[in-house]
């Protein structure tokens, strides 16, 4: 989850997506080591915090901290979780509201001992749960929908844990994937509509959960299937046990996790996300066959497609950006008077792969525009003839209900404005958005209908 | 409070102090700066952690961390802290509990918005209170009574949060000292028994609370009075309004403050407490006219008693123990080979004050007597005669019930071995504790009865 | 220069670069922040530690820490350096001698004032000066080569500081790229035979130094010319002056700037660096057109010759090898039981660009070989049929005499293996590398004879 | 020493004293850990930077940090440094200069190996010594006069270091204590006036060198002698070797060493420094028998001054000042509004020991006046009838030529105004410094010749 329920953030012009969750009940093997390499995998979901909690049939320990995974837990923080259960969260940096309070994973004592809990996610109904919580006396720390869901599993876990989640998840509406842990049992919840992705994995004679099945991959673990959409998986001494309490109502996986958020080697509800965009780029390819010398993408979100339209197209593709790989967060921003080297910092054009050249420049997404305009103007600077700007997604024209700050709205530029208008703003030669259509046929493996696309068309799933 | 209910924590020979606390509500001051430096003028009532919270009306921010007041904060962190109430908390270092998360003040968001606690003392039926709250399903990020107190006060708080305060005031039952804001009113609250000490001061045309009078001389306050036992103090732009909703009980200050724990400048409930223990070290001398030829304390504890017993009998006073001004929290302990160096790093005799005499040493409480004993080592190392130890208040033969952790009632030397037991263990020549009526004939301001002197004789008020 | 003089370090299985250089004389600019930004833009040429060092016409003030960039500098810190000339150094992890003490800038006081110096590259005639330094009564704090051309540069100025550069130059012999300052006029020196790369450019009305050109671009400089061998630059409030002091001897750039070492966004002596990559990779097309159904880059540095490579053949080019964008160095190492995740944290193979298919494998080089046999291990399970391994560049049989520890040429797999027996320890069903000629004709705007490529022949230019 | 020359900082109201050293040889031992101790000791010489370097034979490894000995080790770095010589420094704040290059000991390559060093002490012919190293080509990383000492002894020791220490302390002139090594001997020197104390003991079957006899105290050690002035000590394995190549000149102790700056167990050329104190407080009583209430220190320099002064009267001595115990470094300093509070943060009244009466108010030592004025002040807002102020030493009418910044003369307030003015100035009743002849009377275990009290009289020793 995120504190501010802010999931387009538009700062870096980029959607920012909430966070990443691991779990693993894996007795004999370093549980909190290989979470820690788990999370590392995740690294792209979430850079703000990081954290792991390890039970040991008993006791929960938690370690987190604002930052990297690399730069929160040491050697000697790793060996002090001692247990064969662990959950890990890493979080996406959100303005404003980054600190400590806000990582994950959450722990609690509860009238049965403590819990732990790792959220990616956002509730539709927060703020009505939330009051009718206070309203009976409960308290809270921080302001995050993570917070509430314990709370609210603590209440009516009146017999045991499995009637609590199961209650809650009737309660609460909106995406969430979880992992949790009570220190003696782990449990991978996803929400009826599998908005978020969960997929689970086999490791020796553990188990694993994670967002995405590169964590699987980098530690070695072996992937057994996604969890299911309102799917409960229990995993402890006895394995696993599968609970599916709920009418499934429509699946609604987030598009965007094709699109931009998910790592392109993790294979998503049964999708290779990379195989996803390279036909993304030959459906662009198929609908916008730009004359032009040269195939350009916007590292690294744009090279996908970009490849795969150059190929389809028989155009040549080159690496005309060269990306800084040092970008980093806590980098010194530039000053006012500093303020055009914001994008060169992290961009600098190829001046031979570019200079008397038609440029076909493509990227994955525009959110605001502001970043797409100073990158074609440096490509212009460096003599090219035209660019002409291909988007391997439809315009963002909405706000997504299960994240977004909706005082943010304003800022998608394509809510506002004309895809002529938008071409006019970034100085673009030509303008071109995959369709919506398009982007369906890419994702040809799911039914249309089960893919959250709202951001697109504004047809909110809940 | 502890998160451990630990009281006399044995570690250095001393009694533990619970925490200090610090309230001010003052309009166009700079209250976070002022608390910074009430904090530092309390910081001997605890060392592991420090915070301060602000509240500027409506939001409150708190930042807190583990190490002093002078480690914690920072002028940039200090700038960022920006109202017109605070409450600040320093807490004492406790065996095996000291996290980030029992760091105070708590914040937490209730029905009404948000609420900041700073707590002095322990709860007696914390247990008790904390089992009803978790069958209700109330949830805990820690296992601190402090924020036990928090959820009663916002469960009780159904239409105003006095209410809540004083039911709350009501179900709670220990020893407490607490300053509380909601962003727009300053709280101080001090228990039936009165404790814990509380006092009120103005700075300009506001007000001031500390657990100690001496944070008010430091920030340039003038003391009003000190907070009733039972009294609830409400602060806010109509200024001072109180409320004694108790019956008053049995008056019972916890004697230990007068011996140990408060600072010297500090005035509690009238009496200073540099005068208490120089009546303490005179009445120790009419018990004790030990046959000496100098009086040395064990600095800086002992210091005051051993002024005004050698002054009492007219013996000269040296300062043949010399502390190191850097003894720090961070240090680094020697190692097992190196251990009688633990002492020496500490304290170093001064051989022209000792070789060749009688030594009346005198120290304010003896609890496990391990130091107490090397002490007497390094005297007779450095050629002193004999040694005679005397104390400036009576053994303590029995736990706290308002914050000992009873597993560790057993190392309290007093409780299970006799004065020539101690005497000998010490290797002192001979060894006298002042009687419990010479401690009551020293704080004679006080009835007896309206001192807690539990820990002396067994007698506990509640 | 690196202290321990290790050019080839072959734990990440690549030679190692040892540093980067700039230096900026713009009064009325904030230079401090400038080089900051240009050091960021360098960061590939090292990541051990950074440092800036800033004169104002008489003090030079320096500021120098382990770690990157973005890590060694604060807000703060640059705010502190003020003044009109500023250099800056980025020096590469070395193992064992990774201290502070090392960090550059170097500063000194000598006989006319300070000067703070910048280096990259090495010494071939290191012992010997400082055996003879050393006999007439010099002291020295770091085993660097840095360390004696300071004091070397002192003993010579015995009027001025040019005769004392000028006649350290006919002393030193070896690899040196350097920027020097006195806090009132920057110095660019490169050494006889050119072999690290250093350009000048303009920004507003003053001048900028630097390793590769990619930092002029990044804080919007315009090149001017590369530094020719043998050449003193002088930038102060007259200008630029030029001393060409030195018979210019054999021009001998270093070839694996243009292999691995540079940004391809940089230009180093008229020839663009992933020009020089995309020349490569098509020569190794025409060298081994390999019979392949996809071409895969080991990323990133095997990227832009497999690009070229695929479109010379006009195979398929795929990221079959996902790489982990947060790699960093403070990463926590697997433990040996996990040993076999190393790669992996690493690099991801995607299943569905490789299954199946016969790959062809393109790196830039391969030194000790043990990453590239685990790469082809992963490549093999995610069910690739045959997997063709291409180098584009040849083998690494020689140390480099400008660098190189020694004690670690047998380290060199190619020193003492043959090409069959090498690609069958890394299990590639065949391995080729390009051809010396070949890489000479690719670097065609080069005379073959102007390029140090000892280490692939053993052929030294000094 | 200190790298500005700068002796009185009257920052604090007080000379600032130079450093502390430390050296141990004692095979078996772990010397790091033991000089880690020993510094703790030494730690009121020093505040600044602390640091321990080892030799195992051959290499010496250094580690040093801003900040007290307790903040710049941990358990890591110690167990980093092994062997079984050790020489350990502490170093004053001193304004302005406060930077890790002036940290000690400096550790240096010369060349028949590696050499550590760490000073005590300033060089009066500084300057006329680096000009002439420096015209001969020397470079210099800081302004310190130990770096200028290692140079020397490098360019003299053509045959050996012996040879070179002793055509060293022929060149330099001016107060030095030095520990040396060379990672297999230990060096101990003092100057041939003896301006700063050296002290030898023995440890097991090792030794140890330490500034004060309370570093050997606290780490066990025994005492054996002083270094004699002008001495060299040479521990190795053959034990103890003495040279005194020097014809000895005025023994010229620093007699603020007694009045100030050693500790009181610390015992000095054969006194007791507390014994020191005693004594001018005894000498005070006779010069100045003033009619007084209650004998009042300013704690803790004036302390014991007044013990004996309250003694040798019969009059009543009161801690009526009481010192806070955490007054730090990093202390965040109050603002300009609040500049009233900067004394009471560090020390605040008792108006139960002042009210009413008249204060007898004693100190060592004044040197700008600017808080003795805010502390009578404070006192007289206590109650206080009269405020009469002893100082325990002669007004301080001279610079120091062996430390002390000459720009910085203006600030000793008795070197331009009389008596009168100051007792005036500072808002005393009366004021009155011991005599220099009472001075020496309490010093009388030394000849009066045999003690520097040239920032008294303006008789320097050299």
């Amino acid at each position: 989850m995120a504190g501010e329920h802010s999931f387009f953030l538009l700062d870096e012009d980029k959607p920012r997506e909430a966070c990443g969750v691991f779990g693993i009940y894996a007795p004999g093997l370093d549980v909190a080591r290989l979470t820690y390499y788990g999370l590392y995998a995740l690294q792209h979901r979430g850079q703000e915090s990081a954290g792991i909690a390890v039970g040991d049939g008993e006791l929960i320990t938690c370690r987190k901290g604002m930052g990297l995974v690399s730069e929160v837990f040491t050697e000697e923080t790793l060996s002090s979780l001692k247990g064969h259960i662990a959950i890990g969260h890493v979080r996406y940096t959100t303005a404003g509201d980054s600190t400590i309070e806000n990582a994950q994973p959450l722990t609690f004592h509860y009238k049965q001992g403590m819990i732990a809990l790792a959220h990616n996610g956002n509730l539709k109904n927060y703020i009505e749960l939330r009051r009718e919580l206070s309203e009976s006396g409960a308290i809270f720390q921080t302001t995050s929908d993570s917070e509430l869901i314990v709370n609210l599993i603590a209440r009516t876990s009146t017999n045991d844990l499995i009637t609590g989640i199961l209650e809650t998840m009737k309660m609460i509406c909106g995406a969430y994937s979880l992992v949790l842990t009570t220190g003696n049992r782990l449990y991978g919840i996803r929400d009826p509509y599998g908005m978020r992705p969960l997929c689970l994995g086999r490791i020796g004679d553990g188990y694993v959960l994670a967002s995405e099945s590169c964590a699987l991959d980098t530690i070695g673990a072996e992937f057994i299937r996604d969890v299911q959409p309102g799917e409960v998986v229990i995993i402890d001494e006895n394995g696993i046990t599968s609970l599916r309490p709920h009418q499934r109502g429509r699946y609604a996986l987030c598009v965007f996790e094709f699109v931009y958020f998910a790592r392109p080697d993790s294979v998503i509800d049964g999708l290779n996300v990379q195989s996803a965009r390279y036909a993304m780029g030959r459906q662009l390819a198929r609908e916008y066959p730009i004359d032009g010398d040269v195939v350009v993408p916007v590292p690294d979100s744009g090279t996908s497609a970009a490849l795969s339209y150059a190929s389809e197209r028989g155009l040549p593709f080159s690496e005309g950006l060269m990306k800084n790989r040092y970008v980093g967060r806590t980098f010194i921003r530039p000053t006012q008077e500093m303020r055009d080297l914001a994008v060169r910092l992290k961009l600098n054009p190829v001046r031979e792969r570019l200079a008397g050249k038609r440029i076909i420049l493509i990227d994955d997404s525009i959110v605001r525009g502001t970043t797409s305009g100073k990158i074609i103007q440096m490509i212009r600077e460096a003599g090219a003839k035209e660019v002409h700007m291909l988007v391997s997604s439809p315009a963002v024209t909405h706000g997504c209900h299960y994240g977004i700050d909706t005082s943010k709205k304003g800022e998608l530029i394509a809510a506002s404005y004309s895809v002529e208008e938008i071409c006019k703003y970034i100085g673009a030669d030509s303008l071109h958005y995959l369709s919506l259509s398009g982007l369906h046929a890419a994702l040809a493996s799911f039914k249309s209908e089960d893919l959250c696309d709202a951001c697109f068309c504004g047809k909110y799933p809940i």
